[in-house]
């Protein structure tokens, strides 16, 4: 007997790429239903070969539904997680919503899989940018703790969606086909879109990654810090981060620098990162050997280059981290949630309503 | 009475711009001379108006020169630069070959102008990378103090010549135009003409820039490190930098951490670096202020926003540092050189022959 499962938002640019990683899955699904805005409602998606027909989601759509992954936005979340989780779905949702939620695990399941066992019929996936690096970090704080983290994002457009990158494109078209000066280009999407100005992003790099927060922070980078403190169960974590949207298409790179409690060898470092579920060492400056975002692109790993001591500081280690930001950094890691609550048999009715229905 | 002013390396992506902050400088200019290779010479070049022929380098090359402006490749200066101070020119050399000479003084006019007064025929203008962090950071410094940076940069495709920008256009097309996979279109240039292996630039983020060292850093990475430490004097400053080539035409960005000796009040920061000569603070992240590469082209300036705190650190602070790296980043810090060499009575031949003829 295998699930009935729905993807919510499966015309997106993760929730068609949710289609495929269930495709590539091995869970028992007995049924894929998906869901999307009405504007989709009637067109068809293919699943393994099967073509299936988009329904509008509606506060009815998850009767018989057992797992539900979600991946249509914040305020969609909000309003139909609660519709889902009273239905008996356990739910997996790709937005920031719960993300904070005491009550909700925040999981990367090579990290905390453990996390799933306190599920209430919720569980977050973490932001694209905080799960590879919890992959490239997590081997190293398993051995020689962590104290502080500085990591700077190279992150690639299809993380604001496919108008993103069809914006983009466009630019480039202007560009390199009618020679207009970059910085004239048609932009109306980047850095944000709900955010009042917008700017170009071809030949350019945008330090704003959605909206400001009161700290002159982003909330792109306060998720970084916060997810981090959360997934690996440790507030005493200092992250700081700078997040950059630059114009790759697809899969994030990050520079990310870490202090470890206890001095770490650099080769015993890169063997850890080698053994770890996930994520892939690629690392040898010889043969110019180090990750890069195309090269990542498809990839359901992590990988991790440029493995250096800090020149200064003892317990201070940097690296170059990249990985697809639409597979591990949303619809993979979404499957692999779905993959362990199946494996650990959580795959049930919540006892609990947490969430009110609005 | 005016100067006889050279340029090596005229027909470059710097040396065209060398022409161009020459043309918009008030030195005194009675004769201009433009030197390249073979190739070019024959061909014209307009400055002031005037059609100036273009003259094969040669060792004779420098008979009357007041300032050579070097910037055709380290190999060039080892060669030639000799040959200029010994006939009696000051040479002001864009390339790495004499930075770390203890001899050279390296020199951002704004920071340290005062280390001219030693010079010995040779002034070496710094990395475009350093240049413009030190207009973000000398301001820092002198107020209260610089113990650590660590930098990630985001440097434009111009620092490697015309033809890299002209083999990333071309990628675009394929891309853009000819619908080719990114990870599979041409590249014979980046991420550094003089190493084994090229990788592609469009759509992509390379962490490499020039060859990798012994330690596992770059020289690019390495050049940030130790001009840092030569510009402002002081050894102990720790700087450890992760050097990226991303997709932009012109202005290299940086997303640069510091700690200072004593805290700093961010507000006091943000008008101690608005004060600072060169330095614009683009900094209000209620309307979306901060650089941009594609705004910063053209400019003569280097731009500062993003100044904020550590979430954790006390003396901790973030900015995100912007400027054109052919303008700021060489021709125009060299020319600024030349001016100040001129203010302050140096331009006069060398009494000691440093520098041995090969």
């Amino acid at each position: 007997m295998g699930y009935t499962i729905a993807v919510v938002g499966a015309t997106g640019a993760v929730g068609t790429q949710m289609i495929k990683m269930l495709e590539e899955s091995n869970l028992p699904i007995d049924k894929l239903r998906l869901l999307a805005s009405a504007r989709s409602a009637g067109e068809t998606l293919t699943f393994k070969e099967q073509a299936i027909i988009i329904e509008e989601t509606r506060e009815s759509s998850f009767a018989d539904v057992d797992l539900a992954l979600f991946s249509a936005g914040g305020s969609t979340s909000a309003k139909y997680v609660p519709y889902a989780v009273q239905a008996g779905a356990v739910v997996v949702d790709n937005t920031s919503y719960f993300r904070q939620n005491p009550q909700v695990p925040l999981v990367v399941p090579e990290v905390n899989a453990d996390a799933l066992e306190q599920h209430q019929g919720v569980v977050a996936c973490p932001n694209c940018s905080t799960i590879q690096m919890m992959i490239a970090l997590e081997p190293i704080r398993q051995k020689w703790g962590l104290e502080r983290i500085i990591v700077s994002t190279y992150q690639a457009v299809s993380g604001a969606g496919q108008s993103a990158i069809n914006e983009m494109k466009k630019q480039y078209c202007q560009v390199i086909n009618e020679e207009l000066d970059p910085k004239n280009v048609t932009a109306s999407i980047l850095p944000s879109a709900g955010d009042k100005k917008h700017y170009p992003i071809a030949f350019n790099a945008l330090p704003q990654i959605d909206l400001f927060t009161d700290n002159d922070y982003t909330y792109e980078e306060m998720k970084m810090t916060r997810e981090t403190k959360k997934i690996m169960s440790d507030d005493n974590i200092k992250v700081s981060a700078t997040c950059v949207r630059i114009p790759v298409l697809s899969a994030h790179s990050e520079s990310v620098y870490i202090e470890t409690a206890t001095v770490a060898p650099i080769e015993e470092v890169k063997a850890a990162i080698q053994a770890f579920p996930g994520a892939v060492l690629e690392d040898d400056t010889k043969e110019q050997v180090y990750p890069q975002a195309v090269n990542a692109v498809g990839s359901k790993e992590t990988f991790i280059g440029r493995v250096r001591k800090d020149l200064d500081i003892e317990n201070g280690i940097h690296m170059w981290v990249v990985s697809d930001n639409l597979l591990k950094g949303a619809a993979w890691n979404s499957v692999q949630i779905a993959e362990a609550l199946h494996q650990r048999g959580l795959v049930k009715p919540s006892k609990q309503l947490l969430f009110e229905l609005k």
